[in-house]
């Protein structure tokens, strides 16, 4: 099977570099960063263009959810499966007369940070059992948590990740504000950031709720608003009202 | 010097296994609830009392805020030493006729989950160096991150803390209500998570930061708005608010 990537991000890199170590042929990378790709190339000895998108069985779309569909029309050969590889897209943002599916990995990327691609669950939506095979074997032979997953399904899955990952890095940018502001390390909170993540691997999250909203401590919260403003204040009352919701207190 | 541990919770029950694992001698362990008090004495060997306060040289009052003020009056020695162990509290909060000081854990404590002592940072604040120095002394026999804090700076280390570890927390709650919604389990979440947290081990965090809002994808950001209701849609608009605040979108 002939298998092209598009893009140069850091979702393509991590693609190609999984493909290689998993033994899984790449007949290209092809995208706009010439710089970037030249780089990936390098790094997976897979070829790269800017410019001729080679012939093959599968693409898998690596872009920005913006440029989807975009990049989408560049393939015109009808007897291919294309896969994008977007939490938030329809498989139908695909346009094209090719076969349509979805490839999704969840999770965060960056080329400066090695992953476990084994752990990294893929979500395969497409549109007949043959291509669902297909995509189902090749991620299976990446990673160990691959499942189905309609759009609907993957909007939510989206959703989670974005408070689960993004908002939980926003309050680690804003808590490192509060640090920085008395000159205390921020790797002095990283044993207690390291422990509330183990935490949740063992217990409900919300089973392990602690803090000065949980127990309801006035004291404690009126002290924190005197020391916050602005957007810090805002996300210091919004989580604490959310919290004293969830508990009914 | 004889020291005694007052306190039955996660906190009491954290710092006698601390000093017991470090060779540390204590006289007693005590408080109201008899039945944890018996439990912690079986596992630390330390005998512990709910009627009886031994004489000691140092009192570690490990309770709730609110009740620090009180059992902090129920220390009648003069010559003595007494910590509490509050991130919140001055430690004028003690009151007695003895020297007062914090002694304070940077850690969340569950009695369910073992923790490595050397990498929670204790801040200390004494009346005079003497005490200084015996308290720096105790807590560099338990742990490798001791360090001076007054109380002001102590207040912003526990603001600190609750948007790291008690508000990441709640957003794990709040993101498991949402893949609960689609029975989705939430341990495919986990990697993802353990990811975001590894990575601000080496990356500042405002330059670790992803997904839609700080690409400004307002597409995204409209399709989860509907999704949510609620105490979650509040925490995503604000969390959004600020992010695009952050880095001026």
């Amino acid at each position: 099977m002939q298998t092209v990537i598009i893009g140069s991000g850091n979702v393509a890199y991590h693609m190609a570099k999984a493909f290689r170590l998993n033994g899984i042929p790449l007949t290209q990378i092809f995208g706009r960063n010439g710089v970037e790709l030249k780089k990936i190339s390098e790094e997976t000895g897979v070829p790269y263009s800017t410019e001729h998108l080679e012939d093959a069985d599968l693409y898998i779309i690596c872009v920005n959810d913006n440029s989807v569909e975009s990049v989408s029309k560049m393939i015109t050969k009808e007897n291919c499966l294309v896969a994008h590889t977007s939490g938030s897209l329809p498989k139908e943002t695909l346009t094209g007369p090719y076969r349509k599916s979805s490839f999704y990995p969840l999770q965060t990327f960056s080329k400066s940070k090695e992953l476990d691609y084994k752990k990294i669950p893929f979500f395969i939506e497409t549109e007949n059992n043959e291509d669902q095979q297909l995509l189902f074997d090749l991620a299976s032979k990446i990673s160990e948590n691959v499942m189905e997953s309609n759009h609907e399904k993957r909007k939510y899955i989206h959703l989670t990740a974005v408070f689960a990952c993004n908002f939980v890095n926003h309050l680690f940018a804003r808590a490192k504000e509060v640090s920085d502001s008395q000159e205390i390390p921020f790797d002095y909170f990283l044993p207690l950031i390291d422990e509330t993540v183990q935490k949740i691997h063992e217990v409900d999250p919300k089973a392990a709720q602690t803090g000065p909203a949980v127990r309801n401590d006035v004291r404690v919260l009126e002290l924190h608003e005197q020391l916050l403003k602005d957007e810090s204040l805002e996300i210091y009352k919004t989580m604490n009202h959310s919290i004293q919701k969830m508990y009914e207190l």
